[in-house]
């Protein structure tokens, strides 16, 4: 039997998708795909709600990441750092390597940065090229309120660099309204894809930096890329088509949904995963929550490594354990993209059924209802 | 109507690489995924007639290029780079862009540097670190002799780093034996998997280059994902799953054939498609062709880029053009991978039609007379 993914990532795929990935590849010089891959690029413009081009790579969201620092800043410039969790110290680390004099906010696992200690930090280091954060940070499930980060950000002399990958499609990002500088992000969460795509945005004060980065880069050479799309609807280098015929597929399902539906679903089924996990003993880990994933610190007793090899093995629902740190005392349930409300029996059904297997004593149905109260909004 | 694919990469992928990639997606944590990547990477070993490991990146060829180069020199490092076409140029751009001193042995697009001419670069360069070749230039057809350079660079202090992109699974490839220090190769040609793979494989010399670069990698960084891969059977980031189990099925599906025999198709198909096309009045560019594409010079008066467009457009068969200089003037056709001796009429009968659409006389037929004497062996 083949598991079910309630993996915060990738996530499960809807047929429609797989069908588009599994077609006959296109030749990726030829005129259909350039139309492609241009409409594609449009629809990630419009889920971000900017007017800022978009481009598409092929690379994991880290990828991304890396990306952007070694196309915005140069050797030796000073930069903020956001730091509440594995991704936000994937920030630092990245920096580190490119030799950037880093201001390593770390924070501990779980919390959300509040906006007024940014502005603290912005105004501590006025010199700071840029702000790294996460936006959705999936080794804790913290969700950062961006909206309030990018507005104090204004008239400072950073920019403010969001890695959304498990949060776009989940949590609404004005990128234009907000005046976010730069958006990252995978497309294999909520954007129901299979790994392989990600993508970035960047506005007017972004591309400025770009112009002035003597940090080394070629595969994600954002100008270079920029060009080639404007001239001939292409990318420099060979794109993963596949994946592209997928996201298209998968953003006009999203699209026909209606995107307020899809973030308003996301809520939902959040806030039932996490009511449901609370019934069964377990404390959801970030006071300020993200909707598309729930991480959970488990009960006294319980190994959350365990809870997911038993789920897996004995009852055919795949979630993820904890991250680094977290290694064994959590566990993290993804909810997001192709997964429906009427998905979610099943990961907490299942859930139930692992811990009473390796011996952890609940009440039978206690998660399911509390899953249920939610879901009929009671 | 959908164009049959006979570009030189992306190629076209046989019905059961798509069925795998069309699956639903696995968590990349998960040990079925473990295991599948192993089993993969395995089998490019052994693809390579190598002992030594290989590492799958979610990337194009050009994202393993920039690789190679910014994981096995430092700042300042001397490399050779023997620069016959587009990509031998590409291995110039990236060493550039990382400050590396290159020594640029640059020849007409379409020859084949003499491994004596190697020679004498090694012998006036006793300090570089590498040498970048590529084994089967793309753009112009033409094949280095990597045995013989590989044997001759023994003794001396330059790593030989292999750009296999368009050569692997066409030419054998003997790493170990010949001595290659470093391959590096997309996945999207004769291995017959939807582009998005790539994957290097280095030896125990390169390694040892590879400690000491202290050039700026994160995504691409080869120690960090061959000890995760050690230690957990993992890469470090989320890889394109999909893509690695139409992988699988290619190289099963390789393996099956006999690799002996899909050399000796790739040889077969090459010969055949020369003599066609030099039927029809082209001129194959290279003195030492390749057997994975042809390149060819269009008759005077003919538009290579009008031939494309027209085979494409009128007869739903897509070639693919010069590219840079050669714009225009050749065009370009791939005979590798999923293509197999019986898809060849079709495209060589294409290219009689649309020569003959775009006015340009051929005895209907002789293409296809000239192709079937080599397949039919006389």
């Amino acid at each position: 039997m083949k598991s079910k993914l309630y993996t915060p990532g990738p996530t499960k795929v809807p047929g429609a998708v797989l069908g588009a990935v599994g077609q006959q590849v296109l030749h990726h010089r030829s005129p259909e795909f350039s139309e492609k891959i241009r409409h594609v690029q449009d629809e990630l413009g419009r889920l971000l709600e900017t007017h800022n081009d978009t481009l598409i790579f092929t690379c994991s969201g880290t990828g991304m990441m890396e990306a952007a620092v070694a196309n915005l800043l140069s050797r030796g410039d000073k930069a903020i750092c956001l730091n509440n969790g594995k991704f936000g110290q994937r920030w630092v680390d990245i920096c580190k390597v490119y030799g950037v004099d880093v201001v390593d906010h770390a924070v501990d696992w779980g919390v959300s940065i509040e906006p007024a200690a940014l502005a603290d930090l912005a105004a501590k280091h006025p010199d700071a090229k840029a702000v790294f954060v996460v936006h959705s940070e999936t080794s804790t499930g913290a969700l950062h309120d961006i909206e309030a980060m990018s507005k104090l950000l204004k008239g400072h002399n950073a920019v403010l660099v969001v890695d959304a990958t498990s949060s776009v499609g989940v949590h609404e990002i004005r990128m234009d309204e907000w005046g976010i500088d730069v958006v990252v992000a995978g497309t294999q969460k909520a954007l129901m894809t299979p790994p392989g795509l990600s993508f970035v945005s960047l506005n007017g004060r972004a591309w400025a930096l770009v112009s002035s980065s003597d940090l080394p880069k070629y595969y994600f050479d954002f100008t270079m890329t920029w060009k080639r799309l404007q001239k001939k609807g292409q990318t420099p280098f060979t794109t993963a088509v596949s994946l592209v015929y997928g996201l298209d597929v998968a953003l006009e399902m999203m699209d026909t949904e209606g995107w307020e539906n899809v973030y308003a679903r996301h809520a939902r089924m959040g806030a039932a995963v996490r009511a449901a996990v609370e019934a069964l003993g377990f404390r959801v880990l970030p006071a300020k929550p993200v909707n598309g994933l729930t991480v959970a610190l488990c009960p006294p007793g319980v190994d959350g490594n365990q809870v997911v090899r038993v789920l897996d093995d004995e009852f055919g629902v795949r979630i993820a354990g904890g991250q680094d740190q977290l290694s064994g005392k959590a566990i993290r349930i993804g909810h997001m993209g192709g997964i429906r409300e009427r998905d979610l029996p099943t990961v907490i059904g299942g859930l139930e059924r692992a811990l009473a297997r390796i011996g952890h004593k609940v009440e039978p149905g206690a998660g399911l209802a509390a899953l249920q109260r939610v879901l009929v909004g009671r």
